[in-house]
């Protein structure tokens, strides 16, 4: 075992170069810029104080930097986890257990542990139970959920709740109260970030700038609007007017402590930090792969489960909350040309310089910009169209991706993505419980064999062949057993059934009780039962069991060996 | 749509004839001679007064006469249900909210509606989500604690719980306290049941009764021991001496009446009444089947599903508690000669009778009787074989198995069945989501293609042709891309990738989006992406998508056209 599979750093530290240095650095400074906006909005989004967001920003870059196999992910809060998070301590802060924050760090340190845990475990495959629709649904009604609950803080009106019906009631009865000035600034800035997303770079380029610095600066809008409305809230006093300010955030790192996590805390947020930290590594991983590929790396999801954990046990010790590989603070990352995870180690510096001296400028930022950050960023989330192309592909995932958007935007997250698993899950197994068998014929003057209904091909009354197109396993052992016995009823010259199996990958127990059964009952009306074309890795099962001792009939290589040795016996 | 699809009794009731009456009449004693015992020990079992065993065998068999598609299945209380009933009912009443019997009762009710459900929803697949071996383990496990249990009644201590280390530290708190003569009494009963079971019917054959006779004579020694040990009991006063006896059962049939629900038992039951209905369903189905494959007769799994519903409802609304169809009692009405379900009703006569007229008798019939019943009955369930042949077989099977039984065995019967189900689901995933893949080549000389490890073929470095053994979904989909381009690394001169896709069945969204991340990023390294073997179903979808359009290469009939047509592209 080496080091660098248990310390990725190591592999690329070794070759590190002034190169490396100054690239690095570069897109630190950048990265810095943006994240701080951003971590601030979303810790606000999960209803933490704005500190917490910062803070989620430091130690966690650095626990990813050495543990994560990613060259160029950047980890931090992100807007669905941050929703996730609002939705699980809102639940649990409720009862009065504990506080707000507490519960939030709790459910860091418990979402890291299982990360870690799966990890060490090599369980990186959970993350493929989670089919694509079920993910892209579940995000988009997600982006809706956030979108529409920002709408509270962009007006001035304190808008609770975590499900569409909610925030829709909260919205008509609370109308009326919008402050009006409020709404102003925070649809100004609206109308800023979108001119910027859609229009900014090409008239920078227009004028003359680099494409890339164009889109750098681009990016950087959500500062740009910052620079422009602190100095002026707080030359004006916009709190004064009644506009909801971000108020005081201490100055200072965060301490690094010990979280409190009782027993019963434990078992209460259990399965919300399990559903957190899966939709994290599953975006994460996204993210991480997108952007390895592009220049040729790997990253390892096994690796990854471990960075990521530790990224939010990091989290939780430094009085933050849920993080995991965000999409557009890495592609900001990328493309400001971060050679190596040193990149996210100056970022952190640079988050860490911020939290020591910037706090007394944010106190005047008015949350109304916060709110336009967010709403204009997730906006790039919803993705409706996933339903249409679901809706003409198969019916089975449209049922899928509709349920988890419905259930998400009715009900919430929790059950939002419970309901997309069970739903994938559960039409899975029903499809492949009803396999495709067809009965088959040789194709004349030759050594194919057919489906009976499609070709035109040759049959013979005692024998019936029948090719079975799926893995045999228990979801389809009794329906082996009734269509068998369906094509068998009413032939009275039957003698030989031979069961054709090239495209049977697998069998398992189940199964194998069922053909146990099928040979039995063929016996007893004296049927003789076959295999043929069965695949190495099926008759090595089969051989491990009393099976061909039972078997009444052969194993054949081939359908056609199989159709000559029956004809010869009884032609 | 025909009376005899809903009300399957039409079916046989209009060419019934006096042969068949006879046949059913003379089932019918022997079924309800044997059912008293049976019926009285498994409501003691499920923690209930002896009288609503009785009741469950009245109305409940009477309804499946009239909706169930066997024409042999007899219905009642089994020795699982009822150790699944107690387990449910007993966490719900110590919770003091209601009394044991309505909590059965409901229990009933609960169970008998979701089956009635799911038969009108066609979801009679749902019980191919237990896998064989995960049921016979439950099942197995669950005999283990149905035994150790009525070692309590057996010797005269109280014992409860339901798990094994419970009752292990019952049994070891409470052993001094036996009382000695209950104990002889138990003992001398499962001594003579046991002797009956294996020597008595060829004891009877060698002092020259018919074997069919003999055989009958065997099953009904519960009856026998009733009918040595009450006079006895009556006589003697055994309850003076200290004996429990079964005590007062009030006589005449069940009222007819509407169980008591409310919401809150309703969602406090709905998770273990859907499970002992579930069990019941695949314990009753597989029962069914055999009997009626024995007379060439077939049941429908979504008509039994309302069948059984039906008779839980009706258990339900006669004071009754759970039942299914059980194995033994359907096997003596079938080698009793039952020809039709009309058997069923004389049964539920009979038991009507015994309900009014016999009940004063059963105030002397000793407990420790009917504990000796049940271990004896339930030790024909403790099979575990299926761990030796599970473990031999594969181990993935055995580790369903092994966790399911002891999963049953330590936390009880409801976390049994969930972690068998969850366990069997997760690793048929666990097993597709890494699927076998196969670089191929020709076989010299021939049009065949094979594995390059398995055998010598030829291959071109600049075509890259990998078999798909499976079919693709979304377990599968992030695995699908990993080999592809763990196979293109390494390979400079390749220019041709051919997915060749004979053993591919279905595919789903989750995979297409796969294989469009697979097409557009070869083509970012100039190497273009072909599919050969294509399946009908497989092509149809594809079709339904615009993977087609963007495809860089093409779709080709045979792997053999695929490789001619791209050796002529660049020789």
């Amino acid at each position: 075992m080496r080091l660098s599979s248990v310390l990725p750093v190591t592999e690329w530290l070794s070759g590190y170069s002034s190169g490396n240095l100054v690239n690095d650095c570069i897109a630190a400074v950048i990265v810095t810029i943006m994240l701080i906006p951003q971590s601030l909005a979303y810790a606000l989004l999960a209803g933490l104080p704005a500190e917490m967001g910062l803070y989620a920003c430091i130690l966690p870059l650095i626990a990813y930097a050495l543990f994560g196999s990613s060259r160029t992910l950047s980890v931090g809060p992100v807007a669905v986890v941050s929703l996730m998070t609002a939705s699980a301590i809102g639940s649990v802060s409720a009862q009065g257990v504990v506080d707000y924050a507490t519960a939030a760090t709790a459910l860091a340190l418990l979402g890291g542990v299982m990360l870690v845990a799966l990890g060490l475990l090599k369980f990186g495959f959970v993350a493929n139970f989670l089919s694509h629709p079920v993910v892209s649904g579940f995000i988009t009604a997600s982006g809706i959920i956030i979108a529409l609950s920002q709408l509270g803080p962009l007006i001035g009106i304190s808008l609770r709740g975590d499900t569409l019906p909610h925030l829709l009631v909260g919205l008509r009865v609370q109308w009326e109260q919008m402050h009006f000035f409020t709404g102003v600034i925070g649809i100004a800035c609206i109308a800023f970030l979108l001119f910027a997303r859609f229009h900014l770079s090409r008239l920078l380029i227009f004028c003359g700038l680099r494409q890339r610095l164009a889109s750098l600066i681009t990016r950087a809008a959500p500062v740009i609007i910052m620079l422009i409305v602190i100095p002026l809230s707080a030359a004006q006093d916009y709190a004064a007017l009644g506009v909801p300010v971000v108020g005081y955030v201490p100055s200072g790192m965060p301490a690094f402590s010990m979280p409190n996590v009782s027993w019963s805390l434990i078992t209460e947020l259990a399965v919300p930090a399990f559903l957190i930290a899966l939709i994290g590594f599953v975006e994460s991983v996204s993210v991480g792969k997108t952007l390895a590929a592009k220049r040729r790396q790997r990253i390892d999801p096994n690796q990854e489960l471990i960075g990521l954990g530790a990224a939010n046990v990091a989290s939780a010790f430094s009085a933050g909350f849920p993080v995991t590989g965000g999409f557009s603070r890495s592609v900001v990352n990328f493309d400001a040309g971060a050679d190596t995870q040193m990149a996210s180690i100056f970022a952190a510096a640079g988050i860490g310089l911020a939290a020591l001296f910037l706090t007394p400028a944010l106190f005047f930022l008015p949350k109304a910009v916060l709110a336009a950050t967010i709403i204009v960023a997730v906006l790039s989330l919803i993705d409706l169209d996933v339903l249409r192309q679901a809706r003409r592909f198969s019916l089975a995932d449209f049922a899928a991706v509709a349920l988890t958007i419905l259930i998400t935007l009715m009900a919430g997250v929790e059950l939002g993505v419970l309901t997309g698993v069970t739903v994938s899950i559960a039409l899975h197994l029903y499809q492949t419980s009803a396999p495709h068998f067809a009965v088959v014929g040789r194709v004349p003057n030759s050594e194919h064999y057919r489906n009976v209904k499609r070709h035109d091909v040759m049959t013979h009354s005692h024998i019936l062949s029948i090719r079975v197109d799926e893995s045999l396993y228990f979801a389809n052992a009794a329906y082996l057993e009734e269509i068998v016995f369906e094509e068998v009823a009413g032939k009275p010259d039957l003698s030989h059934v031979v069961l054709m199996c090239p495209a049977v990958n697998r069998i398992d127990l189940s199964a194998l009780d069922a053909l146990e059964e099928i040979n039995t009952r063929l016996s007893e009306f004296s049927i003789t039962l076959h295999l043929s074309e069965v695949k190495g890795p099926v008759m090595d099962a089969l051989s491990r069991s009393d099976f061909l001792d039972h078997l009444t009939g052969e194993i054949f290589l081939s359908q056609h060996a199989a159709e000559t040795a029956l004809l010869l016996i009884e032609p």
